[in-house]
């Protein structure tokens, strides 16, 4: 068990009528706020009128700014900070999954320095205050709305790098499963990838000796992120199930599952940040279900109990090898329709190289034991994943 | 799943050397400090001195207020406000366990206010602005040290009340394990039945139909209490045990595992609240370790699904009834050292009526369905453990 801090003062809004406590609470934070959102998904689920109507009725004037991509661009962040510096905003409002609430956090950090915001991403700098950011969430997959992260990608490089400090937690966030009810099919999936792939890291890759209370509630929310997407596939309608699925992914990744088990590495992230760095097509959840199983494969001996554990929690299985887990995982990825090759993504063998460069510059931004994880075990896992 | 919000602030310091963080953090709150402690462990344990020398280094002030009592009550409460109004204190110090931190929360709602401090136990006023306050635990039990809530026995009437608002939120908590280490096996066996109570309470009494989420994570604590109480009573000097144990409390009723299960009753707990106010020298963890399997006898059939499923989490139960379940909760509660029957607690069956009586009371205060828990069915319960 190692020391740790923890400190998480989001104020969770969560329901079905969670919308009526936006006004009050935009109000505590300012007269005028940009309004961040994606390609106009929020104005067919709801959440766009709900905000506006919340705004217009709290008499707070705002500003939008639109068009934020998934795996989020660092030329359209400064665009946003730009914005934001000119309307002079008192805060910030993020309406959509991750990649928004990541730009926007982006935004609050650089809407009030006079330097590049990307010092921040390249660990140069780290954010020391901000305009304050209150999140709708529309997509549950990152828990960047419960979290102080955000991973923006600089298309000069194709470098994806995240940073992360206090200020950078929403004041307080929205969950209205409603929201999330006409998402499609593959955004359920690549969300619950993505929840899963927040806990794999911790889960294997920690560093304290001892810390059963983690690995039972970690075991705990990967049942539940399992059980909840299965249940939304087959029964698309039920708000529980929605509802249910929505809180799992954003406790998934909200710091306590990490408590007291010291640094753990992410190089499932790490990887995937170079395939998606690269190939921006790429949903992030699509890439991290390529790559989980294969780099299971590459630590399956050091990882043994791990991955036996991992595979009697989730799969029910028994007197069973870390290759069982294994296959046993991949078999679920493929059941939800999630893609499990590099070919199912578009990438095609002779990228391997490439992405294994980006991927080792990644781990080196992030410290990580680039000895373990050199250029050649990179393409290993890469090829394992083929 | 019902809507909610979850909102908890507290900072948590956690881990052997995490008082080097107490001074800074205590200079945030102002420049004078009332000290709350109890009998005098901290003295033993090095909370004291930890926090004496880091108080001295920050140029803090302070005045000691001692002698809270397990239970605490409502005249050394009143004690402590006036002592604090006097000495003008900027923000309050817990040094202790459950105890001390409950009365400090009174304390610093009754400071900042002219009427009797009762009032907001009763429910009649609700606090609305505290003195800040800074704990240091010292008893794993409550997890007052991370949550809102506060209980205070008002001697005259026998009456133990509970208040919660979140400006009583610790501002942070200081949670070392190494101050626990001195503990008597019996603290650490009621604290460890206090937190199960915790999480039976909204386990088997939550109105939501449907939220895997928290029942998944229900279990991992439970699991977590019951494995770190047997390796601490095996192993009483292993640091992992105790740091692991400490947390796994607080997590149990921090108000997570609430989130999203609608409104819960606490019958365990107005039971024991009765039981201990009027027989305060019956520890809190005693009293719920009588009143818990006597409860689900009452209930066996209403909770069926969920005994068996307690059953088979904890103690790896199948094709069992519920008073299987029943049997091996008291089994273990008899393994670990804890009372399972009324007579170990010093109370004898013509005690039942007055303590029904006022377990009524506190129902009725509660707002609790009191046809299910009338009278007679709370005498019921207590002949159940007899």
């Amino acid at each position: 068990m190692r020391d740790f801090i923890f400190f998480n003062p989001v104020k969770v809004y969560f329901g079905k009528k969670c919308m009526k406590y936006f006004g009050n609470e935009a109000k505590k934070h300012g007269k005028k706020a940009l309004l961040v959102y994606g390609k106009g998904s929020i104005k067919k689920n709801g959440a766009y009128h709900d905000i506006v109507n919340s705004l217009e009725k709290a008499e707070i004037e705002f500003v939008e700014f639109s068009g934020v991509r998934p795996n989020p661009v660092l030329s359209h962040t400064k665009e946003g900070i730009e914005l934001a510096k000119k309307e002079k905003v008192d805060f910030i409002i993020a309406a959509g999954g991750g990649s928004v609430i990541d730009e926007s956090k982006a935004i609050a950090a650089g809407a009030v320095v006079d330097f590049d915001v990307w010092n921040f991403y390249t660990g140069e700098k780290t954010p020391e205050k901000a305009l304050p950011l209150i999140t709708v969430l529309t997509l549950p997959a990152t828990a960047s709305e419960m979290n102080m992260g955000s991973v923006i990608t600089n298309e000069e490089n194709g470098l994806k790098l995240s940073t992360g400090a206090e200020v950078l937690y929403p004041k307080a966030s929205f969950l209205n499963p409603n929201y999330t009810m006409t998402l499609p099919e593959e955004q359920i999936v690549y969300g619950t990838v993505d929840a899963i792939s927040h806990i794999v890291e911790p889960y294997f890759n920690h560093t304290a000796e001892y810390n059963i209370l983690s690995l039972n509630v970690a075991d705990g929310v990967l049942k539940s992120l399992k059980e909840n997407c299965e249940n939304i596939l087959n029964e698309p309608n039920n708000y529980n199930f929605r509802a249910n699925h929505m809180w799992s992914v954003t406790v998934a990744f909200n710091g306590l599952i990490r408590t007291g088990l010291g640094r753990s590495e992410f190089p499932n992230h790490a990887i995937e940040h170079a395939i998606s760095g690269l190939f921006p097509d790429v949903a992030h959840g699509a890439g991290l279900a390529v790559v989980m199983p294969a780099w299971m494969r590459f630590v399956k001996e050091e990882k043994e109990e791990l991955l036996k554990r991992f595979g009697q929690n989730l799969f029910k299985l028994e007197n069973h090898k870390p290759d069982h887990t294994i296959e046993a995982f991949k078999n679920w990825l493929k059941s939800i329709g999630a893609p499990v090759s590099l070919g199912e993504i578009g990438i095609k063998e002779n990228d391997i190289e490439k992405i294994a460069e980006k991927a080792y510059e990644v781990m080196q931004f992030w410290a990580m034991d680039t000895d373990k994880y050199s250029k050649e075990n990179i393409e290993k896992i890469l090829t394992f994943a083929l």
